[in-house]
């Protein structure tokens, strides 16, 4: 069934094409423009709430500016849906996220309005104001416009860039886009803030009215005139040491304004854009905005997959046998279970509640688990400080977003040996996220870290039993426990708990000729790829690492005594990773032998369904089957010959 | 020549000793703790200003807190001697920063009253947080405190520490010790709003006067009750809408005050600790105080080296003949040289312009490089912005502080291909600053990211090259550039530039029987072992690769064509660093052959000089020397055999 675009949408092919819009028409395209994406979005998916939230503010800085000449970065990107359908990108907005389609994010690849790629938080003031510096230093009269969400505005980095900025004096305007939510809804000081200055009568409102005042103070009758002046410079200097948060980082400060007024945000818009210097705007916007289910449940409707756009019902597979679940499910369950067992275990989430699953938690044991906002790198060495009075702190971050504490992991975690557990959820390739987003680098960036424990479980047992064994007294060193996006194997998943040693993994099956070395999931496809291979009458042996590190040494001098053949399989890169550790055993014990190393290749994986990622990458399990068919037959080539 | 301490530090052994010591002698503690550490210092060696300007605030914490139950987290630490000195470590600190003495940074390890370990900027809060957290959890009446430098203050990490601090109700209280100093004078709108708080009638006595001025308005003759009423509001919605920065943050202010004033110090410190919740108090203090040179040229004086304390001058060695320069310096005088040849060219560096050397570009060209300030993070996505630009950036970061800077590198450089170039200075071991400060990891934890080029120079002239190669229009891809602290080999280092072809490494002499493979600046421990092992009639084969990645391939087939035993010589980490990259490609090509891989082992590593810790990592000549006959002997023995 073809989408069709409203009547002014349909005409809309680019920037310039809306500046044609006159400005009473505007309404109407952002009616249609918000119409679009909830008929694309309910039949093909994709993240929603978020888009239709700054629906106003894309058609109004596209209407202003002189895009792309005057440049926009998203923050995140994942509202940028109506950017791109403006852009020159409407008839192939339904591809948005699929294989081969449009990325669910801002790509320079992809448009050149998409000035900067984006898909992690908190990066869009950085990269505007290098625009805006570039500008200044060639002399170019060029914008550069930063929209920001409030949840990504308490990550660090971008304060740092605020305070870099006030000081920079380039022509960089951040939009600060103030809805109340992350995915989950927003936590922090900041966003108490931002509601006190957004429900009190305004700051500009109060200047107004008390200059006014003291214009008229009655000098005289015990008031002197010294008196009326010591008041105004006094309640000046306090202005004006004082100010708001954004004037005291040296920026000058607009609003809170209504951010679904289309004329009003023109206006002011325009009015910006003559304004030289730093500068922000403050708007205020409703998340899901123009769907009221969306607005109502914002964290349901922040990627709610396909759905009834009329009844608003999600649309579930049906299933005739019990499924898997989930491994963010088992990680959130199995929190509680501990937590209950063990009152030292504490949960820390960087705002993923839900994403997580540790929201079970911080329901049921609120001074225990906690969302602490946007912010990796606080989040790490908050749990090393609760470490070091004897907490057992679960910190769970996804895989990619762990790149953003990795200092803290070296310099917090692992130099003081403090076990905090990290639970690196949606580790290896995301899927429809895309390269932003895959949790490609985890193994090898933590592996070089002395004190490190690294482990990946094979399905959900294994997962728990990691858990359990994370938190016992006598683990002594930080804890990695890395699993991936979706689904596992067992619907009978709650097993009884049971001890893990350290630096011990699991000989799943023996074989002949050849050994398959795999760590965590794609351990499945390994099975799945030898009971192919066994209707060949081929038999590899099958072990299951569980340990990036320590890892098993007496298993691999098995393995390398009795096999000349070895295949590793990861979803992590084969640069660096899982089967460089193996490789560096061999080195260091002189084994010889032939190693294939199967994982994500050294270049960058792009979107699609994480069935198609994987057969792209070559590790599922026909690759599997094919890389040992043909060790196979070189090996029996060589005996042959 | 021992250092006598004077008689009333002589006897403090413990902060319990300090409380003995009455309020009235607390000045004479402070000036024999300030000699003392000017007595050592001076001949000793390490950091010298920050520790002078905390004194009075380290007598002051403990004689008010009681540590260690009360929790005391210095930020960075290079500050904490005084600390040091005062909790049972006076007679160990002259063995300060030598190899097998204390640390020159606050250690877990070393004791009980260091609570945290740091030596990176900006852990304190987040540290101290988790620390109050635990204590609230556990209903422990202990208090926290982190103890924070303004230029730290910039640091993201920092303020996301803040922005959950101020709503988490516990007992912390950070100090903010504003000195307007890092390593160098501190930059950015924060730096700025300090000095206006500071410097400006204070925020309090303003209050104070405000308040008074309006309780006397003289009501009546056309100024009404209402209007006074509205008037007394409409400030107080000012100050409570707007506040100061730490109060919007919900962190209760209170300062600024004098930190050299010791009893107003001890007094203030016992009424804050009995104010539960976040708090914050602002102290002013001179980097350098009581040494008046430091306190005149506080950048010299951060870790000035041996001096004589009388004169103050610094203690130089004197060659015969010329030496080699720094890297750092090399960086430096290049970066003009290229700059006056490309203006494309930028160069930005987080608060390190002394340290990096860039500091000479920034003197004479302003306009093209950038100090930003403690924020690595920002530091290199505002690279990724400028190089949107056509802008060819040079960011030049700390091997170990880049490491707060890898998601931006992989999201914002990587993903995008964007030709930044990231030097890395301090790269492998740095000697007396420890672990905290090693450049171990980089190698591994770049090497596993698509779309990057890695280089590290063996010498001053490869060094220039390299960055000339980086800077070409036709390199189009990021540029690593990794180079060691401290100096290179060739006096005569103003070579003329010659482009390098990427990924193409030297042989330096042919050999036979084993290859060593080296990168980097150990290339030359390597030519220093193959001088020795030629008077015992051994020949290796000597290959600089240079490129860690793209790997010199036709190089590698060369060598293993023709070897079946390789060395190779790194200094980075053995697990998952250059040697790894050697063994995946053997992998990849089926080459079988004894490797044998030299380099910064899988522990932590501490602090000593660079030779001390050369040999104890067992890389430097006389190791390599020792590895290769091992390898020629195990050939022998096998032809015999």
């Amino acid at each position: 069934m073809e989408i069709v675009p409203g009547a002014l949408l349909k005409q809309i092919n680019s920037p310039n094409d809306l500046k044609n819009v006159s400005r009473e028409q505007l309404h109407q395209v952002c009616d249609e423009l918000r119409q679009y994406i909830i008929d694309v979005v309910s039949v093909h998916g994709g993240h929603f709430a978020a888009s239709l939230g700054v629906v106003e503010l894309s058609v109004a800085l596209h209407y202003v500016y002189n895009t792309p000449y005057d440049q926009l970065v998203w923050d995140v990107g994942h509202q940028a849906y109506g950017h791109k359908i403006l852009t020159g990108r409407r008839d192939a907005f339904p591809t948005n996220r699929k294989y081969g389609g449009l990325s669910g994010f801002p790509k320079r690849s992809e448009s050149e309005y998409d000035t900067f790629g984006v898909g992690h938080s908190s990066t869009s003031i950085s990269a505007a104001l290098g625009m805006a510096m570039a500008a200044k230093y060639k002399g170019e009269n060029r914008k550069s416009v930063a929209i920001i969400g409030d949840g990504s505005m308490t990550a660090g980095m971008a304060f740092e860039a605020m305070n870099h900025a006030g000081v920079a004096d380039s022509d960089v305007l951040i939009i600060l886009n103030d809805n109340c939510m992350s995915i989950d809804p927003n936590v922090g000081a900041l966003k108490e803030y931002l509601t006190d200055i957004t429900t009190s009568p305004t700051y500009n409102k109060l200047k107004s009215d008390v200059w006014k005042i003291m214009g008229k103070l009655p000098v005289g009758k015990g008031f002197s005139r010294a008196m009326a002046h010591k008041l105004t410079e006094g309640v000046k200097g306090m202005v004006s040491s004082s100010s708001n948060l954004f004037e005291a980082l040296k920026l000058r400060y607009f609003g809170p304004i209504d951010g679904h007024n289309i004329t009003n945000l023109v206006d002011t818009l325009k009015d910006l854009r003559e304004i030289p210097g730093p500068k922000i705007l403050h708007i205020v916007t409703v998340k899901g905005k123009g769907y009221a289910l969306a607005e109502q449940d914002q964290t349901k409707w922040h990627a709610p997959g396909l759905f009834d756009k009329i009844t608003g019902e999600i649309v579930k597979k049906t299933y005739n046998a019990p499924q898997p679940p989930k491994y963010q499910d088992v990680f959130g369950h199995t929190m509680i279970e501990l937590a209950e067992m063990n009152d030292k275990i504490m949960g820390v989430t960087p705002a993923m509640p839900s994403g997580s699953s540790l929201k079970f938690m911080m329901e049921k044991m609120p001074n225990r688990a906690f969302d602490v906002g946007i912010c990796e790198q606080h989040a790490v060495t908050l749990s090393a400080g609760l470490a070091t009075q004897g907490m057992r702190v679960f910190c769970n971050i996804y895989s990619s977003f762990m790149q953003r504490s990795f200092d803290q992991v070296v310099h917090d975690v692992a130099i003081q040996k403090l076990p905090v557990v990290l639970c690196l959820d949606r580790a290896g390739l995301v899927g429809e996220d895309g390269p932003t987003h895959h949790g490609c680098y985890d193994i090898a960036y933590f592996r070089c870290i002395p004190n490190m424990i690294i482990v990946a479980p094979m399905n959900e047992q294994e997962l728990r039993n990691l858990m359990y064994t994370a938190q016992l007294e006598s683990t002594k060193y930080p804890f990695v426990i890395r699993y991936p996006r979706g689904e596992g194997v067992m619907p009978e998943w709650r097993t009884k708990f049971e001890a893990i040693e350290i630096g011990k993994g699991r000989k799943l099956k023996d074989g002949a000729g050849i050994a398959i070395l795999s760590i965590g999931h794609p351990g499945n496809f390994v099975q799945a790829a030898i009971r192919e291979l066994r209707t060949e009458g081929l038999n590899p042996a099958h072990y299951d690492m569980r340990f990036v590190k320590p890892i098993d040494e007496a298993m691999l001098h098995e393995v390398f005594s009795n096999y000349s053949k070895v295949i590793t399989v990861e979803d992590g890169t084969v640069v660096g990773g899982f089967g460089s550790a193996v490789l560096e055993f061999m080195a260091q014990h002189d084994y010889q032998a032939s190693v294939k190393i199967l994982g994500i290749p050294d270049r960058l994986v792009e979107h699609g369904t994480l069935k198609e990622l994987y057969r792209e990458c070559r590790y599922d399990a026909a690759a599997i089957v094919d890389a040992t068919k043909k060790m196979f037959e070189v090996s029996s080539e060589l005996s042959v010959g």
